[in-house]
Order: structure tokens, then sequence, then C-alpha cells
């Protein structure tokens, strides 16, 4: 079990210092809604174009040289792909990636290219991918990298909350008193939280993928319904938040929101235009979610723009589009 | 007269102290071709979408009281324009821009939100946009601010190759030693001549827009011919350099290259897929001679994506097409 501790404050501090030596800071780039300013964390100029690269590297470098030497399996549509094959690639270290075989062609393609090993299991068809995973790790004694449930992992992506401050102090004279972040097992939201311990942390799901917000509302872990719609936000399509996540959400958020398709392409559209960006559709959750005046605005918000891997075609019709 | 001194690397660096204090460095970012990596400077991240910030802030920062009371003059197609505009905005100058009917509709909408006058010219019926902007300055008392002759402009445009020089010195182990930029009059490939001495630089214009590659070859300034075919990369369409340029350039460039609406829309494509960038076709150019071969790459090439203002129809069809 990879979540038999719990991320910290401190944690989140040392892997901002690890994630620093090898990755400048991402921009945080001001954007004018309404005649207020936020400031958009643009975690889509990454590497692998997603914050995903943060957690996946404070993990890989706490893995002993045994550890290392039996490589790493993990589980993800895409970007946590990446991330872990860019840790793994620059660590020397063998890399097996269970992805579903509905992923968008982009993700699989440069997961691929980064010199992972690509193990398909049926998303649409209901495996569970947790056991396929779970079944190569005992196979080759390999480690399992979740792609949320994972105290490092947690507070890797909360480097990208330190980055925030520390941008904000310097640009808006002081740190962030609100931060939306795009939500999907929970380990960035959660991230962020140990990194800004003084904002209100409020995570954004996609309609029909609201487990998180339901699980704030109800005080326990809910699961999205078997019946859960499609969505175009692959990367925010999990069935559920794990203990490890929801212990430092419960804490730290008050509720979760969620946005409709039609908002989360309008978010694309602004991200498009005003800060030319390529966003993804999970990544333009928790900008929806403002610019659809979800959530009373802070003095200082921070809206993470957490990936930007889309398929060309989807985004041209999306761009093009005006719904 | 805008040109009647020399721009100098000292200059450079008086611009670059100036933009520092208002803007973050924009990122430079690897990008893998044929297993070789090239840094690219994202100039389209700038607040205006271009780096046409740079000079404008160093140009209007430098009028005097009774000047900036008078107002300022800009020609643009449009990122010079937003530039211009910005800058007179924040400085709380009277800005009025002279600008071709056939600008992409987003950077005629951008340069008004940024409160600027909005002068048409018939750019396709052959209206000279200089003598409209000269007129206009008449009757105002008004000062031109060209979008490339004039040294302040170049300076301040040069202030980007000092942030890649610093930022390559970081993660490169060393300077750029080539550095590939977009050409349209001249201001930006001069500046960064200025900027980074012991590099080679590299202009590149588009087909029928050749006039730097064809004044270097020839060592004398030509322009471009009147039937020049239409091209998508407006923000390169001038239609000569001149003096205050072309001495830096023919000093630092041993020829320009040109590229082809095909390469160009290729390097978009890259620009979308391996950076989630939006990159305009002009702000392309460098990076699509790059991409075709045209240029033998340095040990550290630095390769500039100068604008990303294109309008969401023209982007969609270029991204979703594969010619």
């Amino acid at each position: 079990m990879t979540d038999t501790r719990e991320p910290t404050a401190q944690g989140v501090a040392h892997a901002a210092r690890k994630v620093a030596e090898i990755l400048p800071a991402t921009p945080l780039l001001p954007l004018e809604i309404d005649g207020r300013t936020i400031w958009c964390k643009a975690e889509s100029l990454q590497p692998v174009g997603a914050f995903k690269i943060r957690g996946a590297w404070h993990r890989l470098t706490a893995l002993t040289p045994e550890e290392r030497a039996r490589g790493v399996v993990g589980v993800s549509s895409g970007n946590h792909a990446q991330g872990v094959a860019w840790a793994a690639r620059r660590l020397g270290i063998a890399a097996a990636i269970v992805m579903p075989t509905d992923a968008p062609a982009v993700k699989l393609a440069n997961t691929r290219a980064l010199g992972a090993e690509v193990v398909l299991y049926d998303r649409p068809g209901g495996e569970d991918r947790d056991a396929v995973a779970q079944r190569l790790c005992a196979e080759r004694g390999a480690t399992l990298v979740h792609a949320y449930a994972d105290p490092w992992i947690i507070e890797g992506q909360g480097s990208a909350g330190l980055e925030i401050a520390a941008q904000m102090e310097e640009r808006a004279g002081g740190g962030p008193d609100l931060v939306v972040a795009p939500c999907g097992g929970g380990g960035l939201a959660a991230g962020l939280a140990l990194a800004c311990p003084e904002a209100r942390i409020v995570p954004v799901e996609p309609e029909g993928w609201d487990d998180v917000t339901r699980s704030l509302a109800l005080g326990r872990i809910e699961r999205v319904a078997a019946d859960a719609p499609p969505t175009a936000c692959d990367a925010l399509q999990t069935p559920a938040t794990r203990p490890v996540n929801f212990r430092v959400l419960q804490a730290r958020c008050p509720f979760g929101l969620v946005v409709t398709p039609a908002q989360v392409r309008a978010a694309q559209r602004l991200a498009f235009s005003a800060l030319r960006l390529v966003v993804e559709p999970g990544g333009a959750a928790a900008l929806a979610a403002v610019l659809a005046g979800k959530v009373e605005l802070g003095a200082r918000t921070a809206v993470v723009l957490s990936g930007g891997n889309t398929d060309a075609d989807a985004f041209a019709q999306v761009i093009a589009g005006s719904d």
C-alpha cells in the first residue's frame, strides 16, 4: 500500500525543492474577467503537458535502488502516465502504464514516446484498472505508483501551490486566498491544501463525475454512479477519491463545484483567445467554474490550468464552436 | 524621425531592466526535434500575446511628460498595436493605432479592448499606412511609435534575447549560439543581434514577403513586390526594412530564410501538440524553418515563437488539417 503515511506540508516543501532542481516554475498568467484579475497557473506548459510530472518525480526519486531496479507500474488515462514515464526515463527506471483503450490518442502516443510500456484495459467495458495494475505489480515485483492515493504524489502535486504562493507574493502583493483546481481523485487538490494553508481550496469536477463534491457534502467517500455519462474531461474521470486524499480535503474544502460540458468549452475558448494556451477539457474545469460565476472570487484568486493534452480534432471543434 | 540614433547593446540592457520590472520572463520551453533539443521562447505568452510589448514599453517610458501628454500613434497589423495600447494604458497616454481593414478580427478587438483608438486604412487597396500615421501625428502633435524603424523599439525587442541568454545559461550550460526569429521589418532580429553578440542570428520570412532575405543577399534594402501574394503571416507583412534595422542586420546576419505556408502550418501544429501553445502563423515562421531543416542547428539553438494572436476558425483549420 502506498497510503500508509499522511502527506504533510513539510513533504510538499521537500517536493518543491526537488522539482525546482529540474523544472522551472510554470508561468502564472494574469487574466481579466469582468474587470477583476485572476491568476492562472499554466501547468499545461510542463514538459509532459500536465502537473502530474511533479508527483511522479517526487515519488520515483523516493524509491530505493532495489525498488528502482524492479520498475514501476502506473494507472492513468494519460497525464499521470506521461508524468511517470518522463520521470522513469530520466531515472532509468522501467515503467509500465495501465491505460484505457479509449484514452485520447495523443496521450497514448506521448506515453509510448517517453519509453513506457502501455498496458491497455477495457474502461468502457468495465474492466477494473486497479486489478490489472496489481497483477502486473505482483508478477514483476514492481512498485505501484498510484495517480492520487499516495502521500508522495499528493505532496509532489502540492509543489504547484508553493510556486503559486511565491509568484503571487511577488506580483499580487500576497499569497492566494482562493485556489480553484480541477479535481479527479483529489491528489492535486489535497496537495494544494497542504501547500496553501491560508487559502480556500475549491475542487471542481465535471458533471456526472462529482464524487468529491458529493463526498464533501455528505462527509463520507462516495463513488460516481456506475452509469456516469461520458465526459470530455478524461483526466478527471476517477470513480472515487481515497481516504488519504479525503482526510485532507475534508479538513480544508467546505465544498466542491460541478461544471457542465458547455462551461468547460467556454473556458477552453477563453484560454485559447486570452492566454494563447491549449488547455484540455479536464484542465479547464476550474477556469470554467470561475467563468460561470460559481464561486465568489478572493482578493487574490489562483486558478490551476492543469493540463493541455488534447487531440487536434477535438480542440479544433471546441474553439471553432460557440455554445 | 525616430531613427536618428543607433540602437545599442547598452540600450538593450536598459530595456531589459525596465521590462523585468513589470513583466516576468516568458518561458523558454525545450522541444525535441529528431533527437535534438531546441529552446523555444514563448513570447506568445506575453500579456498582449506577442513580444511587441517589450519595445512599446521601452519607447513609451522614454517619452517626456510633454510628449506623453500629446499622445502616440502606432502603425500595425495588430501585435505592435496591442503592445503600444497596453503600454499607453498603463502609462495614461492616449494611443491611436493605424491598422489595416483586413487585420485579424482578434487583433482589432484586443487593441480596442486595451483602450486604443483604431484608425483603419485600406491595405488591400494599397493605401499608404505611413502617410495616414504621419497625418495623424501632424494633426495631434503626437509621437509616431514605429513598429520597427526605431532604436527604442529595437532595443526593447532585444530584451527577449537577454532573457533567452540568461535562461539558457542556467539550463543549457551556456548562451545561445544560434537564434532563429520570425522577421517582418527587422525590429526583433536587430534587437536579438544586439542582445546576443556571440550567436548567429537568422531572420525568417514568409514566401513572397522576403525583403530582408533578399536585402541581405544583395547588400541593399529591397522592397517586397507590389503583387506579393497574400500570406497568413500578417505579422510579417512589411513592405521593406529600414536603414536603422538593416545596418544591424547586415553586420550580423549572413542570410535570411523563407518558409512556405505549409511549413508554417506544420510548425503551428507542432507547437500545439508538443508545447500546448497557440502560435499565430507569423509567430511560427522561425520554428517552421528549423522543422523543415533549413538551417544547421547550433549546440544551443533558440527559436522565438513571437506571437499567438490568431482567429479561432483559422487556427482550428490549421490544427485539424494535415498538409
